[in-house]
């Protein structure tokens, strides 16, 4: 399959997905599921938002939750290396025909909004207020222990159009997700894009769009996957245990999806490979190979597909090819008895 | 609810579940199975059978597996403590109207074989030739690491007279299912029997039986039940993980149930707690509480609440109460999206 | 080796360890300890006594903390079956020349104190106040998780004497020590005796006694363990890990060795396994052998060979044979460079 | 203290550690220790040389080990990101008075051999065969499941020198070892070095060399850490486990460290935390401080601080400031009893 190329020398030095700013409906509740079933630490606290990191994270937050009355996301956050980085990114972005703005954001340093091209609202920033890593404070661990953030997943009805951006801006292709034999670009399903190192930073899936699919943390090992589960069915979110414990067959994790108290979805998962030498071709999936999407155990249920978190303001769109993935639902209504 | 008593001075003292026997109908098969994926150690093996055995076990075998057209469930065995107990455990059983007779087995002392009051076929013994515990040799250890033998479950439509047998024969009672409110040993849907000291070494459920739900072995950490998991998805059989990884609301277990490949269900469940003191009243619980039959997650799939393996030769009879288990297939339809 | 049998039928039914009581300078350093490190559950405390119990526990305690300015051992507790068995026990010990008489303690059943034949100071009862299970109160579970009390060692100059006496009373022997080629019971350096199944209830080693060498509590899995080590390392315990985590040899479990605040020893230790069947022969083990003692890593350091807990007003007595173990003091001194 | 300053904007993109070249006396007896202990995945072997990788690793090796009747450590190579970067990282080097050559080596891109200012024999590549990752083929996991390398340490009597040189090379620096209250780069007795986003690619300790301390793999987690010792044990190589397992201060890692049949050491660690964002200023450690060398437990032995393996033909120098660790040895020496 053709596929973009990455470009090894941009002009600006995206490191890594940083933090995601979400409305909440209840500041208190959401708290509670956070510190609690996903283990995060609680950085800072007003009247209407909430900032808190991984228990091994310096920097000042990586979720920021603010009250609404109606959820959204608002923005991912992305780090540039430097200040000179944003600069330049600015200058990138409004080149490729992204409004980008200097905005004053607080509890981090000088931060740039843009939209990429597919719609997704973006926050860069170089630096934010240290705070302790909470990584040996063995006594403060709960749930989940969340350990640091790791990527973002969106929908959008142009998986090759975001790929094609992204990939000039830097960001390499790790794994993809296309039916077999398929050529352009426009017939990819899904795209792994990072920076840091491991499979991704942000990952486009075909579906209407811009949503926010999830975002996910790094758990330290697969018992405190296992550990948030417990914790979740003990405090009353049983239910919103959406899907797995299971394995991945890209990126090879294995993960647990769950719905915080508005619905957002939120992945921890264990640790990643590392992906920087480039004679590492990206790996290509098809879609329809049920080892891929579910190596054991049963695909996701619909709502998995099918729901996730609008951004604030943005208008979503339907794609052209509608998805059509196998569904729990589906499995079962066609499982041979037993199988 | 008034329930039957423990008689804590048997006649004869039965030890523990000791070994099942099942007929399969290709042994090449089921030994890449056992062995892989649950990660059972082979003692021996002739032209038509295998013995296996778990990790720690010293015993010859917990597992017999002999070829044959038709899969079923041969026997399931149990240990008494000495031939001497044998000898009373069968004028017991036949004093309670079942036939009981001595057998010659290969692999093990001298043999009784009796059916209980609701028909189950049992096999009990006082001795087997002695193996070498394998749980330092851990070049050897595979997928789910089955550590030991544990319980078996049946379902049979007369919980309550198996409940009042085995407890007259010195089982006691961990835990319970009945409706709330409910008076009658008739009324029970669920009896957990144990005699080795944790919750169960036989569990009976109500439904069309006797017929053997599952064998159930330990593991030993959590993450072995995972690995359990995956390599089933590397060796092929990924659909075969029918259950799970879930949490028990009774016994309190970390579980994954399989099916091996003759349909013949087998779980991999970590540590449970320990019952001996007299003062431990059973826990009943009530079937329509979803904290108990699915703490987090979903509920299982009909295929487990329904298909068992037929005992060889045993008729199956339909129970007067039909269960309605809370299914994955009910939950689904009834969801509400996101929940 | 001619070893002591098993009287398989005895007067009276010893059914496992339960309870250990200890004293203690400091009521609250201890609770931090036994709490945050070892991660036992507070069922009861008073002005001068803590009651403690695993998590898994539905008795009222395994611990009892009692505050007095010279730390001892008061009593290690066992549980027998019934009321009926205590009396028979109290005749089983008075006929062996051991004084026994009942006494009132607080939140528990009707209570023996009796003297083994070497000294131990014992304290039997059948019932204790009913707790709820913590073990799936996950927000609740702290540093090593501990679950639930397994063994007691005492060290004494007569280990072949309580051997017999044990076995006498119905208790087996999993496991021994005694050098190659010996035949007396005079000669066991170490004998594993267990009522409940699993390796040990009881150990006695040879040593100057009789002092408690350590109590156990199981850890529900390795990484338990470590996090002990790293929530002691947290809370200022970092030296009061003595020794491991490692391996031991005989009962194949992974240990670590703390000492509490008052230099009281406490193993936590992962799961044995179970010994059930009477074809299991007893285990012997050579001292000497070091793949035994430390099967891979150093061999404790001499503190843990040699210091142990007094009994509160019993008086030690030095062995004949004089231990000599491979000390880690001796090995690093003789050790090759490297090796 | 006043520090080196990282190059941000460095001539050449070094991206991370990536294979270790070593010497070893038989070949066989190597590969049964680095596939079964350390559980690396065999990728090629010819008459003299074995090449190694982590289960996650696509690379062609991690570890080379040649035949050789004295063993030693013949280079530690890196990867650069592209060719065109070999090319200006050669001009860096000899810019700075370092030896480099372009060489031919099996089973790797285009090759730069150079020294650094310290005389650490250094390797360069670009590119290297592609392998299949290992990391979901379960079944080919053993021992300690060495994942993916993941740095070096280094004894030099020039650590400052060092820390300059790697930092204008665009290194960062993590965390540093330093005695309170000194100013000057001469005064470092240990630096963290880091390209690649965890807290080090490559580590100087002060101390007679250059010589390699260990090269360290990083291990999926803290059970696969004890089932490396296990296996070690099992295997007959109980007594190669020098340290641990034990918590780091610095990093935070939970290690084991092993020396391999020929006496080379390497260490096995979980997961490190990640370090992108410039304003994480290293952390500096005081070397007296025990909270640092050992959270909980005891120091490391005399032969851990002492031991190193030699870089082929490479002449070691004595430093300046004589090494005085607190070791194993002096711990036990002065600890009060029981302490």
């Amino acid at each position: 399959m053709s596929l973009p190329v990455t470009n090894l020398d941009p002009a600006f030095r995206v490191t890594r997905a940083s933090h995601v700013v979400l409305t909440v409906r209840d500041l208190a509740v959401s708290k509670r599921f956070y510190t609690e079933v996903l283990g995060l630490i609680l950085s800072a606290e007003d009247h209407d938002a909430l900032y808190l990191r991984g228990i091994e994270e310096a920097c000042h937050h990586s979720v920021v939750l603010r009250q609404s009355a109606a959820p959204a996301c608002v923005r991912i956050g992305m780090r540039m290396l430097t200040e000179a980085d944003l600069e330049k990114g600015k200058a990138f972005f409004e080149s490729n025909g992204c409004p980008a703005a200097w905005v004053e954001v607080p509890h981090q340093g000088r931060t740039l909004h843009v939209s990429d091209p597919v719609g997704t609202p973006l926050e860069f920033c170089a630096t934010m207020p240290v705070m302790p890593r909470m990584i040996t404070r063995f006594s403060a661990h709960k749930g989940g222990c969340g350990q640091r953030i790791d990527h973002y997943q969106i929908l959008t009805p142009d998986v090759g159009k975001a790929c094609t951006f992204y990939m000039e801006a830097g960001f390499r292709l790790s794994e993809y997700m296309a039916p077999k034999g398929t050529k352009s670009t426009n017939d990819l399903r899904g795209v792994f894009l990072q920076r840091k190192g491991n499979p991704h930073d942000i990952v486009f899936f075909n579906g209407a769009g811009p949503r926010l699919h999830h975002v996910a943390f790094l758990a330290p090992e697969v018992h405190h996957l296992l550990r948030a589960c417990d914790t979740a069915g003990e405090l009353g979110y049983g239910f919103e245990v959406e899907r797995g414990p299971g394995r991945h067959g890209p990126g090879h994790a294995m993960y647990v999806y769950f719905r915080d108290p508005d619905g957002h979805r939120v992945e921890l998962f264990n640790t990643h490979y590392q992906i920087m030498d480039i004679e590492n071709e990206p790996v290509g999936w098809d879609p329809s190979d049920h080892t891929v999407s579910h190596p054991w155990g049963m695909p996701a249920r619909q709502t998995w597909f099918h729901e996730a978190t609008i951004f604030e303001g943005v208008p979503v769109h339907e794609p052209v090819m509608k998805p059509s993935p196998m569904t729990l639902e589906k499995f079962l209504a066609k499982a041979p008895a037993g199988a």
